[in-house]
């Protein structure tokens, strides 16, 4: 079978050259630290939802180099004193983060680790690879759960899902407001509600289509939903599911609805409910799918669609149309020297030193649109400064503050309770309610300002005027 | 650690759910047979490279449900007598497939599953997720090789790929005509040559450049590429890559390169290039990343840039902007009888039966453009029609004609040669090389004629009369 583990080779190997080089020239006991970050939210919209913090703990406490990783290790020519080092590694870093399901904005340290050169420069590809994606799909998800008011969310996308990254998309888009799925491992895996209906396959392999339904009825009472639309949704599909939810009725059972999956889903869910309804079945509900977004579900809400179930695939689980946030991992300190990496303008220069973040809150304990980044020895900010512009700054001292950044690990263990998938659902659920709505709209978001403290903003400027001269010929 | 394996459970619930309904109603012996095919290129392409196949072959030949695939499904409600039989699961069904690294074209069965009921009803999800994902992949690959000429791609996608879908992707990349990538698990679990070079972060981890360089020349002198931007690309980082790289020589080594991963890289590279060679490093050679995809790859070939190695991350490995194929899997026949999947429209009608496809060439052995797709037991066609205005066909009398579809796979063993990756890789750049090149430009590409002999034609019209009444209520 074809398995795909996160054990230490999933990474990059330049992370294990620098890794090498580090280790034969010593300086496996430097203690650094770095930043993850993203810079911009994808599909133009006005926040992202972080996700994948459960996992990636989860990964770094045990992480180690199986036998097969230290054997292709050995065959790519690295050193054998490095590969013993490697048999025995383990991530022995101290992480801090902001809670999973929280909502985060451009150039804020979402995540940061500390620990020696090495275990922090190795962990690097994986903590990307699992935050950018599922910080992608929940957000995707969260547009989605805002459009759907009441209806339930499912998750349908394996199929179309990248390969493997359907597993993962699934438990993303539970944080994201989704609460159940068609992915039966996902939801083993993730301990998540799993529903399915059934396909036309299955309808067309019975000589009619109320032959099909009656056997479905019959040996699969339990949830049973009938698919509509293979021959004509209204003049066959509706009355043939009726027809049989009564025999299950008089056999103590209720089937538990429909799915539409082509034509107009309005119109139709419309339609087919009042057959429902006038056949007594109020109690069944009505599935929708057929190329699902935000933008074609906040069409139906508006339309008064009956739709109690939308069940969504590819453009959630692959995060369509951007399909990858950004993220980052910087250094921002080394040996308690902060760093900065400065690139072309100081506009893409990241932020040295270890760090908190404030978020603001006005009376209504809504989100102020104001989250400061600080020195975390710093006391709570009374003032934020844009990044460039000396001359904006901002009052704060109106606003009550949370500092994000919590100690979640520490020397390698988790350190901090590891909510359930539906707390943190729930979490981001409310924190997404304290988001003021124009910073959710799908058309130009409002853009909420991240301001630093006077002392970091200071320390930043200081860095990257001497930053030039540092690479230069000696 | 956190591991993914493609067992029985990765799949859609409703997969299981139709399946009890068949083993509780005693529908286990009846024998299908299933399409794989896709509807629309990704991309606005003009063709998609086939690929996945080796990966679904290997899956397939050892598929079974795990002890705690078992135990979830108990818990789930399915009847223990179907769960029973589950646990002795194996797939014995035939497939036919084209080759992997095939060109294909909407509408074309590119696989064909035949079997029981039960087992080509539950392979659907892992054969779609994975069929549909690499192809995706090894198309966009194959369209940077196309710009790429005789540079080298390397594949750097790992953190921004969809979770663990990075892994996969390399395997389809390297299809469509990368050499390396820096995906370490992904090298070893395929044997793909891996690459890497190093990271801003080590650099600012020393006092100065120049340091940093000394230190991976001294330690880490295998294929050492110079990461040049950090501080100044010309003024800095590469004229302290050629320091090194004579000290290197000096020392016996050779310096592999320097790394671009900012700024103008035509212009860039064509300074370094310069600057290499008056120093005698002629063969020290350029590689740049930076959010590279085939129309900046494209214009960085005509603008002459100095550049030997490509490294292609993002926008290779999410597929972006489609981020997946449309792929499909439709039953074209039960217990010998062929079936149609209607839809709304003849447009989105199905083929019925069991099918063979002939690709038609030219006299210069170029691919003729047009396909024609027939039923398995009829000769070799003379003439094609379109799907659906019976005024237009095509004379195929002057073109030889290959069929494209072969046993693969005999009561689930594999039953053809298994190419090596390579050898995949350089039959998807024959078939590519055979492509005339107007199917191949990015701009409104040249649409392929698939079309459909007579016979199938007929019986597909014929039972998309009957269909209508199908379904009617009795």
């Amino acid at each position: 079978m074809l398995s795909f583990t996160i054990s230490g080779n999933y990474t990059d190997l330049y992370q294990l050259n620098m890794s090498e080089v580090n280790f034969l020239e010593g300086r496996v006991g430097h203690r650094v630290c770095f930043d993850y970050f993203f810079r911009s939210i994808p599909n133009n919209g006005g926040y992202v939802l972080f996700a994948g913090l459960g996992d990636v703990l989860n990964v770094l406490e045990d992480l180690h180099f199986t036998q097969s990783d230290l054997k292709q290790l050995r065959s790519l020519g690295f050193e054998r004193t490095f590969v013993d080092y490697l048999e025995k590694f383990q991530f022995r870093g101290d992480v801090y983060s902001a809670r999973e399901g929280e909502v985060i904005f451009p150039q804020i340290p979402a995540l940061r680790v500390e620990g020696n050169i090495v275990e922090a420069q190795l962990v690097e590809t994986l903590l990307l690879n699992i935050l950018n994606f599922q910080s992608l799909i929940a957000t995707k998800a969260s547009r989605m759960r805002r459009v759907a008011g009441e209806r339930i969310l499912s998750e349908f996308g394996l199929r179309r899902a990248q390969g493997p990254a359907g597993i993962m998309a699934t438990r993303a888009a539970t944080i994201g407001g989704f609460t159940s799925t068609s992915n039966v491992m996902a939801g083993g895996l993730y301990n998540i509600e799993v529903s399915g209906t059934m396909a036309h396959a299955f309808i067309e392999s019975y000589e009619s289509e109320l032959e099909a339904f009656r056997a479905f009825g019959r040996s699969h009472p339990r949830g049973c939903i009938f698919l509509v639309d293979t021959y004509d949704t209204l003049h066959s599909g509706v009355p043939n599911a009726i027809i049989v939810a009564r025999e299950m009725e008089a056999a103590g059972y209720k089937a538990a609805g429909i799915r539409l999956d082509s034509g107009d889903l309005a119109w139709l869910s419309k339609e087919a409910r009042k057959m429902l309804d006038a056949a007594g079945l109020q109690y069944m509900k009505i599935v929708a799918s057929n190329q699902l977004d935000e933008f074609i579900i906040k069409s139906l809400q508006e339309q008064g669609a009956a739709i109690d179930v939308y069940g969504v695939g590819t453009k959630l689980v692959t995060g369509y149309p951007d399909a990858a946030l950004d993220g980052v991992y910087k250094l921002c300190m080394i040996n308690e020297e902060p760093k900065i990496k400065m690139s072309e303008n100081i506009q893409k220069a990241t932020l040295p030193g270890i760090k908190q973040v404030y978020r603001t809150f006005d009376k209504n304990n809504m989100f102020a649109g104001a989250d400061a980044i600080m020195l975390h020895d710093e006391d709570e900010p009374n003032t934020m400064f844009h990044p460039f512009d000396l001359s904006k700054h901002m009052d704060l001292t109106m606003f009550s503050k949370e500092p994000l950044l919590q100690k979640v690990m520490d020397k390698g263990r988790i350190s901090a309770n590891m909510p359930s998938l539906a707390k943190i659902s729930a979490y981001a659920a409310s924190r997404i309610s304290q988001l003021p709505a124009e910073y959710k709209r799908f058309d130009n978001p409002h853009v909420y300002k991240v301001g630093l403290s006077r002392q970091l903003l200071d320390l930043r400027n200081e860095l990257a005027n001497q930053h030039k001269t540092q690479g230069h010929l000696i």
